[in-house]
């Protein structure tokens, strides 16, 4: 066992599959087995749930969002109600992201400078600023498990020489975050773009400083999806064996096979729950669009593999009704289904790393998927 | 035990305070607990909702739509798979509306005859036909309990004439209705607007036939609260003693004390569900619009008094910031709570039949909800 971070957060590498590994985090709220899916709680809310049917669902963690939640309830008033996890009511870890990426695809306004970023809000306009230690602050004051270093996100499509500028900002917000650090365990982030000698600097550099885990900061920000994996698979293996790995804003269910082949711990994404809301919906055959047609009279259940109350007790017609009339309960059966999928998987793929046949349980749900497009379909 | 229409339904009294009683309807899907109020699922979802919530919520019985269903998914759809019950995933009671209201308050085009009415659809504008015979097939069809009598449904503001002529209509409907019936119980209509006379013409009318329960229509339609009050005061004793009694789209929680007091047994209102969407809440001390600005920093229950899953694990702050976000989950709580209160309410009221102090237990609820209205705002 290699403990890192003190009392903040102990992480343990069970069982290794080639570079895929099944491990244990510890956290004040509870320990977490990884590979793990993060949901995500942008507004302490993972949207469309209450906190107790998304605790029936079974993850062990999830993602809330810094920026978001001190525009809206604002950091003090969520202190003083006792933190994010009294105010949702849920009472299993929660990480939240630096605000770092939101800035730079949300924010109005902002001002970058060596201290950190002055922004305006995208609701009301009204002014923020966010630097390293502030938002290490803010993390720690939401009282969550797991916090992220303050970075700087770079869009796709900059220059070789903006990018690493950017990475090296990143690097000198990283150990002002790291001493900032209070209460939350906090992880640092790589940056670098798409460029594999940024992406091995920014992972020595980052490696080298005394975080609780490292994030492969920086992709799904519009590169094509060949790009993110050769960046996943060349900067994983860069990481501390000893510290949880976190792959951010990740993925499809391809992507989270692949990030765990590279060695990848965590993942969270938005995708689960915004196509839900939208009618795509995750199968073992693969993804279908709820609203099509040809479900308007089938009878049977959406996945027949699924044990998700969507999948137990109503049908693909019923779903369907549900969302092309606006009924919010759509909502609410997709994220359901959705999360269930994607937490379902994550077990799958720890059992199959635990019995050393990851390589052929990626194998066999990369070939169902791409074979099942079609029988989804029909 | 006064058992009506054979093996359909059977209602009996079981205890009685002053008009007030307790009494208890036996469906093929279960028996229902007199005085009852049922949750609306217009389109075969009570809004917000998964089926496996609205079960844990308690209620016996739920209203579906037949303007609404017969447009959406179609009943040949409906019946193919297999009923109402089985496309929602619900096995407990449910009573559907004959379309008569929804007629005269939404088809955009509409023409009324003896034989029945054409009307286009409010979504697409499709031409339908709905006629006695017609709406108890449809409802018989999609498999529900209780149907209702096709109706026609006079605004209020009419003349006296106007009135006479439509409750004249609406008897004619009444006996094809009857004629018509099949598999699911069949309650008639009680109309005449604000016309003492006219309602004692119509409830004599209608008690005269053999139906398996009476409603009062017609009310909730426009009318000052004092007159649809004075309605049903004067309406209801004239009701059938060994059936069921029904108050058609009513009301506030108010509304429910005065319809019991009245000798109502069975309410239906969207009140609940679409005042929750909206952010209005039912509690104890009176109704409260959760987005004020009082509640942001308060970390108490919503209704100290109320079990559900809102006021067990959350805050005022809580549900106001989802709802204010524009939070789905919002709605969800809401929806949640708000039902909770209501059948919280016909759970009290019954104790109180059972245990002859009605009046007394009418009284401190009305009394609390008005000293309480300044106190649920501190």
């Amino acid at each position: 066992m290699s403990a890192v971070g003190g009392q903040r957060l102990s992480f343990r590498v069970l069982a290794s599959d080639g570079a895929a590994r099944r491990g244990e985090i510890t956290t004040p709220h509870g320990t977490i087995q990884t590979p793990v899916f993060m949901p995500v709680g942008t507004l302490a809310s993972v949207k469309s749930l209450t906190t107790e049917q998304l605790a029936a669902l079974g993850p062990e963690i999830i993602l809330c969002n810094t920026y978001h939640l001190m525009l809206r309830p604002g950091i003090d008033l969520l202190e003083q109600l006792g933190g994010v996890h009294r105010f949702m009511g849920w009472d299993r870890a929660v990480l939240t992201d630096s605000g770092g990426f939101q800035l730079f695809s949300l924010a109005s306004i902002r001002k970058i400078r060596e201290e950190g970023v002055e922004f305006r809000s995208h609701i009301d306009g009204s002014a923020y600023f966010l630097s390293p230690e502030r938002s290490v602050e803010i993390q720690s004051r939401m009282g969550v498990d797991i916090a992220m270093a303050f970075d700087e996100c770079p869009a796709y499509g900059l220059s070789k020489g903006e990018v690493e500028k950017s990475m090296e900002l990143t690097h000198r917000w990283a150990r002002r975050s790291l001493a900032a650090r209070r209460g939350s365990a906090l992880f640092g982030i790589v940056q670098g773009g798409v460029h594999n000698d940024l992406r091995k600097r920014s992972a020595e550099e980052i490696s080298g400083m005394d975080f609780d885990g490292v994030a492969i900061g920086g992709v799904s920000v519009g590169e094509p999806k060949h790009e993110m994996q050769e960046v996943v698979r060349f900067t994983a293996p860069l990481l501390p064996a000893d510290k949880p790995r976190y792959l951010m804003g990740v993925g499809t269910p391809e992507d989270l096979l692949e990030g765990v082949a590279a060695g990848i711990d965590m993942f969270d994404c938005v995708m689960p729950t915004r196509n839900a809301r939208n009618g795509t919906l995750f199968t073992s055959l693969g993804k279908v669009s709820i609203k099509n047609a040809r479900f308007a009279a089938d009878p049977r259940p959406l996945d027949p593999h699924c044990s998700c109350v969507a999948c137990r007790t109503v049908s693909r017609a019923y779903l369907r009704h549900l969302f092309l009339n606006g009924e919010i309960a759509a909502s609410v059966y997709n994220t359901i289904h959705n999360l269930s999928f994607y937490l379902d998987l994550m077990r799958s793929i720890r059992q199959s790393i635990a019995s050393n046949s990851f390589g052929s349980f990626r194998d066999a749900f990369v070939s169902r998927l791409s074979s099942g497009d079609e029988e989804a379909k029909a």
